[in-house]
């Protein structure tokens, strides 16, 4: 075991996900120093974490700065940070599009990303797998389903012939499209195995956070869309399965706690007891049930794939549309199936860019964005 | 991937792992030679295996020999064919205690064992281990239990937390004590999940055989009885699971054929497509279930977690006298329950003998199979 303090930026720390990497932080002392936070308004929470963890640089986006300043701790972008020498890892925890800049800096920089933000590898996946590839990055991923494949590939000399991801279904697994139109965003923010962010719940609930996963998890593991499966296990105790060559099918399980994917990725290739994580009582499980998803009802997860598998530019505007449209609808703006509308919309609407840049990528944003906007006559 | 013929010795070939071996050496022709084949007394089989894989050295037990004589074919003791130079790979596909002589050599020997026969570790764990460490043999499991854990530990850097062996609960899962008292050998060779053959068979229908599977796995693994537990999971997809210091459990999955747990062994570390091997299907796989095994109905799966616990000569009177004890079953000279009341006064009976070397193993394994026969008016 590396007895050696891991340094780490962690971006977005005042969210669900950074806020859980602290905990983990703080229950592995000894592993980890904090010398980067970074987060968007929320500078009360921040400012608590900065007395706590004393980082040398911090970040967000709030106006007034004034509360913060620390004699032991400076502002800078994070797209700084996380380049700095001595940062071992850095964890982009920040959600929707937020973290695409700091994240590819990262990655140019050839560091170890832990990367909880699937909107970067969807919206860019090619341009950021490459560069890694060029740099030597190391995408690590903090996502249960991704963490778990990447568990289950630990050690095997073969590509996986097959990548299995499982999906609790969300709150709604079992509803008709006539119920689905009636929910509200209060229901839908309520996840039956997760505690998650908004974004990420609410996609977990018109199923398109799996299609994003799927996207997600053709980049990180070099998968064709063709063998990546989708089934629903309401308990959310298996996050994922890797099928081998021969047949063979490695799982990973857990009690649901993103904790562990967090630790997983700040101590990989190590693991630490962490009396926080509960551990699976086979006293109590009785089941672990399986079924197919209801694509009809949930057309999101198919649309998700579709796109994936057309390129270009459609992922990105899958993603920006999606994040716009989920915002709408936990402001009350637009009903629940009608986030998988304005996103197909928007997807119809567009006209591709194959091989995208970086500036390609935030122009279809931006356009995405405007378009379901103006859809939604929100504008 | 290697691109070198291993060259395979197997003892038992004619048993049921035996030609399960085959039949993978047939599906992977180039991967294999096979070089040498022994048996009991199936010199039928023998002579086909004989005809068809053309080996250069033979032996079996029976009296006549001149069937088999063939002019490129040479007949040599299996302790004498598992040393020699060439060999990659010994399978031990024997059943009971036939394997322990020529497992003994070959580990001596520094080779690598695919290990079917689960007692000469449950007998000699303690000895064949350590000079498995001398040597620099490599034991290979071929269990499905233990290849599952085997190749969930691959890639992992620290010891296991915690092994959780399945079992399927054997053909008579449901049954009370007193339904059990009257159950035929014909109903006990009926496995709902695994066809093998028939000491292992009866062994899984009174749970013997998980018993001897948690001593074998505390012995391959170097994991402490107290870190071992045994879950009924009657669909047999689950072979065994892993859980590490951090409380992440690996699962190792499949369509249950044993043709799969001994290729992993053969192509280890590599993993190869073999059109015989059925694949999973997550369309029609709807729920996998687990319980707690009856351990009062069952009293053999205690009695040989206890035996293992105890260790010394304990775990040999216990293989031994199972192995008399289940011979008397299929003979229907004994009842179905009387096998566990069997071994239980074996082993109330039995001198422990602390630390014992090989010598001390085969006066223990003779005196237990005379006490069987002895106790039960046999003799």
């Amino acid at each position: 075991m590396a007895n050696t303090v891991k340094q780490l930026v962690i971006l977005g720390s005042t969210g669900s996900i950074g806020r859980q990497t602290l905990q983990v932080v703080r229950a592995l002392p000894d592993q980890f120093r904090v010398v980067g936070l970074t987060a968007g308004n929320n500078l009360e929470l921040l400012s608590e974490q900065i007395e706590e963890f004393r980082p040398q640089f911090i970040y967000h986006e709030a106006k007034s700065t004034n509360q913060l300043s620390r004699e032991y701790c400076k502002y800078m972008k994070p797209e700084e940070m996380v380049v700095l020498p001595d940062i071992d890892i850095i964890v982009v925890a920040t959600s929707g599009n937020a973290g695409l800049t700091a994240t590819m800096a990262a990655v140019k920089a050839g560091k170890s990303v832990a990367l909880s933000n699937k909107e970067s590898l969807v919206m860019a996946g090619q341009i950021i797998m490459d560069e890694a590839e060029r740099s030597g990055a190391t995408i690590m991923p903090v996502d249960s389903e991704h963490s778990a494949i990447w568990q289950c590939l630990q050690g095997e000399q073969q590509e996986p012939s097959r990548i299995i991801i499982t999906a609790s279904g969300g709150p709604f697994r079992q509803y008709s499209s006539a119920q689905l139109e009636k929910v509200t965003a209060q229901q839908a923010l309520q996840h039956p195995s997760w505690q998650m962010g908004k974004k990420v719940t609410i996609d977990s609930a018109t199923l398109m956070n799996k299609g994003l996963e799927v996207i997600e998890a053709h980049w990180l593991f070099d998968v064709p869309f063709e063998n990546i499966e989708v089934v629903i296990h309401p308990q959310s105790i298996i996050h994922s399965m890797v099928e081998f060559e021969d047949g063979s099918i490695k799982a990973q399980l857990s009690h649901p706690d993103m904790r562990l994917p967090i630790q997983y990725a700040l101590t990989y290739p190590d693991r630490y007891y962490n009396p926080d994580l509960k551990r699976l009582n086979w006293h109590t499980i009785t089941q672990l049930t399986f079924e197919q998803p209801a694509t009809e009802t949930f057309p999101c997860l198919q649309m998700a794939i579709d796109a994936g598998k057309t390129g270009g530019t459609y992922p990105v505007v899958l993603c920006a549309a999606d994040e716009v449209a989920v915002d709408l609808f936990l402001a009350g703006k637009i009903g629940f199936t009608d986030i998988a509308k304005v996103v197909q919309k928007a997807l119809e609407q567009h006209d591709i860019i194959e091989n995208p840049n970086i500036d390609d990528i935030v122009f279809v944003d931006n356009w995405a964005r405007a378009r379901v906007l103006e859809l939604t006559g929100s504008q």
